[in-house]
This record gives structure tokens, sequence and C-alpha cells, in this order.
């Protein structure tokens, strides 16, 4: 589940970040607006600040429980985990007394793995074997697999600061460059940014239903592959209406399930092969040729 | 100069970042909508875009200094950084015969300090003295201390995607936490997350004319120091108009100026000392001791 916005580079950003992650696959987001406005399934929990405005903390879980019956997690760590865990159990049994049901705990600090596995049992002893166990604070990719590598007993994590700036990528190296122009072929030969000129098509090869390879081809040569690239706009008009966000979604797990394993690990990944097509050599090395011998007075 | 806005985490983003970045000291943006609304200059170059359009560089070149007689800086690396040095220079001198001057060069690929030597070199050699040379394309703090520690020929720096995503430090792990409720100081123990109780006021300790220590310290709180947080808002309204960007600037100037050079090294600065004040330390203790022994049964 998104929990950035509180930390995003502005709100402007913190919708976007919530629309791309439901397409990457995330759960839900806690950006009511962007719930509101993408449909993403919103879910959130509640803050220290609930807790520590009561007199004591298993009021505070009282009065949630109370006013949310459907959609009950607790937030267990504002004073001690395990203390709060066992005050999240009673209030769970009092729930269940009035035919509602606990939907969950959540820890926020701590070591999260021990911290779980110690939960997991106070609530199985009290058998509310149904109650899921969130965990937040500082995750990212690399601490989740950590956490389940220890065996973590954890249903669901809330993600925010680190995936909601790319803390570890925090910039693609993107740019708008010319590559045609009044029908000319053009490009820069700047030092270390060299561009490739002309329109182009990206022709993907796959093999049995996987990825294999993407070939960067000149926008109307013929090669093996699919062409992927298809007219967006035209005259300043999109072609297509906008898509549900669930349908694109839906592709991209498609799309991300065709890609192999050694593409997609966390830890070094295997560059995607992608290739020039020989259309696009040969007309990118005339065109350097020209562009030197016209700039630069080599023959 | 910052030249951030197309790597920015959205449009809105971009804006906050000149802002930000001007009242820290950059001299402008090439950010226009940010010029237009907080007054900051506006200062920009070509793209490569504009040189490919033309038939040959020199041409762009020409057309640009047309264009703009008074503000001209031209990007001489789209096909080779000497190659164009020559031709701006060569344009330099119609604009002189013109009775205009070219403002600068602009260096965007390379290795910058070696080129900009040279650049600088055929300049001086057709008596351009005045031409200024600016450098971008990938800059941070630590690449501009790099360039002129190798003696780099660079007036002025186009600071692009480090700065705007704040690449080396994406966030700041700050958050709101309650402290005091219904006339009650508050506090979550929460492992390695322990909030500070109560109103806090921090008392600013100078010795002739630099700063020394900040003191937090409980609201009323009297001690030495001149207190540094004044009430911003009262019952939902500011209770002053906002203060022109210049003023903001100036004052950030003045107040990083008070701080020991130890403190601001790009490289492992020597943090600022930071104290909490014997009152909040002595309320502190009392408050943790009342909670752990209601929330935890510790006597």
């Amino acid at each position: 589940v998104d929990f950035s916005l509180r930390r995003t580079q502005g709100i402007d950003a913190g919708l976007k970040v919530a629309k791309a992650i439901y397409i990457a696959g995330f759960a839900g987001t806690s950006n009511v607006l962007a719930g509101k406005r993408y449909g993403i399934p919103i879910s959130g929990t509640m803050a220290h600040s609930f807790i520590t405005a009561f007199d004591e903390e298993i009021d505070a879980f009282r009065a949630f429980a109370e006013t949310f019956p459907d959609n009950t997690v607790l937030l267990i760590d504002t004073y001690d985990t395990i203390s709060g865990a066992h005050k999240a159990a009673e209030v769970a049994q009092e729930m269940a007394a009035e035919g509602s049901a606990l939907k969950g705990v959540r820890l926020d600090s701590g070591d999260m793995a021990d911290l779980s596995k110690e939960v997991r049992a106070i609530l199985q002893e009290r058998r509310l074997s149904g109650v899921v166990i969130f965990a937040s604070g500082g995750f990212d990719e690399y601490k989740i697999a950590e956490n389940i590598a220890k065996g973590a007993e954890i249903n669901a994590f809330g993600v925010g600061t680190k995936m909601g700036v790319s803390a570890d990528a925090p910039y693609t190296d993107m740019a708008y460059k010319l590559v045609k122009y009044d029908g000319q072929p053009v490009l820069k030969l700047s030092t270390g940014k060299r561009t490739l000129v002309d329109e182009k098509q990206v022709l993907r090869i796959r093999q049995g239903g996987t990825l294999v390879k993407d070939i960067i081809a000149l926008r109307h040569e013929k090669g093996e592959g699919e062409p992927i690239l298809r007219p967006a706009m035209k005259d300043g008009k999109r072609l297509q209406p906008p898509e549900p966000l669930h349908l694109i979604r839906g592709r991209f797990k498609e799309e991300f399930g065709a890609l192999d394993e050694r593409h997609k690990s966390i830890v070094q990944p295997e560059p995607f092969p992608v290739a020039l097509s020989p259309g696009l050599q040969k007309l990118q090395k005339r065109i350097v040729h020209e562009v030197k011998e016209k700039e630069l007075g080599e023959s």
C-alpha cells in the first residue's frame, strides 16, 4: 500500500506516484484524492497522534473500532509493540462479542521480523488468526525482501518515503532531442551524448510467451518482431480515449510477467537486450559522416 | 542557474525548486513561470534541437544572435566543442561589427575543465575576453568543486537534475507528531522514534556574529540565547503578509554566513550542535515515566 503522500515532492507528485504504483501492482493508496480521482482502492490506518490524544492507548483502540467496525487496523507501536498487541487482542475480542471483526494491526518501528512473530503468537493464542499484520516504517524493496527472508509474519507492507521519492534512483536521464527536421535526419555528436537519427519503431521479439529482445529500427523498416510504438496524438489531439487504470495495470502485469526473472532481480538485474536494426545503423553511419564533413571539415 | 524543470517530480515541484534555490543563493532559473510568479531572474540558452534544425551550426548561431542581440549564449557542443567555439568566436566578431556583444558560450558535454581552458584560449586569441563561459550537464556541488579545483575557466554553472530531485539526499525524515493535547504533554515511545513532549522554543546562541549552538527548550522556559520561533498563523490566518523573496534570500545569506565553515563543508560537514534545555529534559523524563507506568505497567 502506498503511504508516500507526506514525502512526495509536492501534492501533484503525490497523485502521480499513487497512479504509477497502482499500475505497477500496489494494492492501494492512503492518498484519498488519488483514490477518488483514479479509482484506486483507499487504505489507511490510524495515526500516532490519534493514540496520544487519548488518556490511554486502549481507549483510542476502542474509539476507532466503534467508528470503523468494518475497517479497523490498530497501530500498536506507540508505547510498546507487544503491550499494544495484547491490548489490540483484547479489543478484537470485544469487537467479536459485538459481531464485528478486527481487520488488522500495524507495526511501525523496531525489528519487524521478530516483532511480527511475537505479535502473531499473541493473536493465535487468542484465536485471532484472521487478523492481518501490516508493517510500515522505512520500507523499500530491499527491506521487504530481507524481512520475508527472515520469515516475518507480515501480510502487507505500507511503503512511503523511499518509493514516493524514488530514493535509490531519483532521476531518469532522458531528454528531448530532434531526430528529423524538414525531411532530413539530424543528430548531435556531443561527447558521450550522441543521438540516433530519424523516426523510430521498436520491434519486440518473443519466444513462447517470453520477451527476448527489443530492436530499435527506422520507422518503416521491415524486420522480425512486433512493432510496439503506435501513434498516440495527431494534430494536438488524442487518437484514443484514456484507458481505465485497471486495464493499464492488467497489461503491465502481463508484460512484466513475460520478462525473464534475471531482468527483474532487485539486486544486479541483467539489462534487457536492446539492439539497433541494420537500417538504423546504416543511416546513422551515413549521417555521422556527412555531419563531420560539413561541421568539422573532416572527410 | 537552475536548469531543473525538465527533471523535477512534476511542474508544481519545479516551481518550488526554483523558489527554494533562489533563496539559497542561485543567480536565476530557466523556469519562465517561476520567474514571472516569484520575480526570479530568468536565464536560459539555446537547445540542441535549435542547432540541429539548421543546415549548418553557424547559421543557428547567427539566427539566435540576430533575434537576441543583447542576450546571446551559444551552445557550442552539438557537434564538437572546439569547432563550435571557433564558430562562436566568428559570430561574436560579426556581432561586434553590428554594435552588439556576444554574452557567452555554453559547454554541455566532455571534460569541462580541459575544454573550458581551450575555449578560453580561443576567445582570448580573438580578443573576446568579455565572453562568459557557461557549463551544464550533470553538475552537482561535488562536480562543480572538482572542476574549480582543476582550474576550469568556467564563469557560471547550469545545475539541473541532481539539484532538482535532491539526488544525494532525496528525502528528509520529518513527521507530524502530537506533543500536547487537552493541556497535557504527550509523546510516543516507539523504538528508535521517541518524540519530545510539549510545545517548544528554540534558543540560538551566538558569539561575536558566529552561530554557536541551538537549544531546544520548553515554549516559555527562560534561558540563554535568542528565541527564534515566532507565531506565523493564528486561527487559520497568517499574522504577517508574505515577504518578498529577495528579503528571505538576504536573511538566508546572512544566517548562512554566520555559520562556521566546518558545518558547511560539502564533504563530511560537522553537525551543528543542538542541545535540550534542563526544563525540557526534566519534563520529558517525568512524562516517559508516567506513560511507562500507565501503558506498560512499569513502576
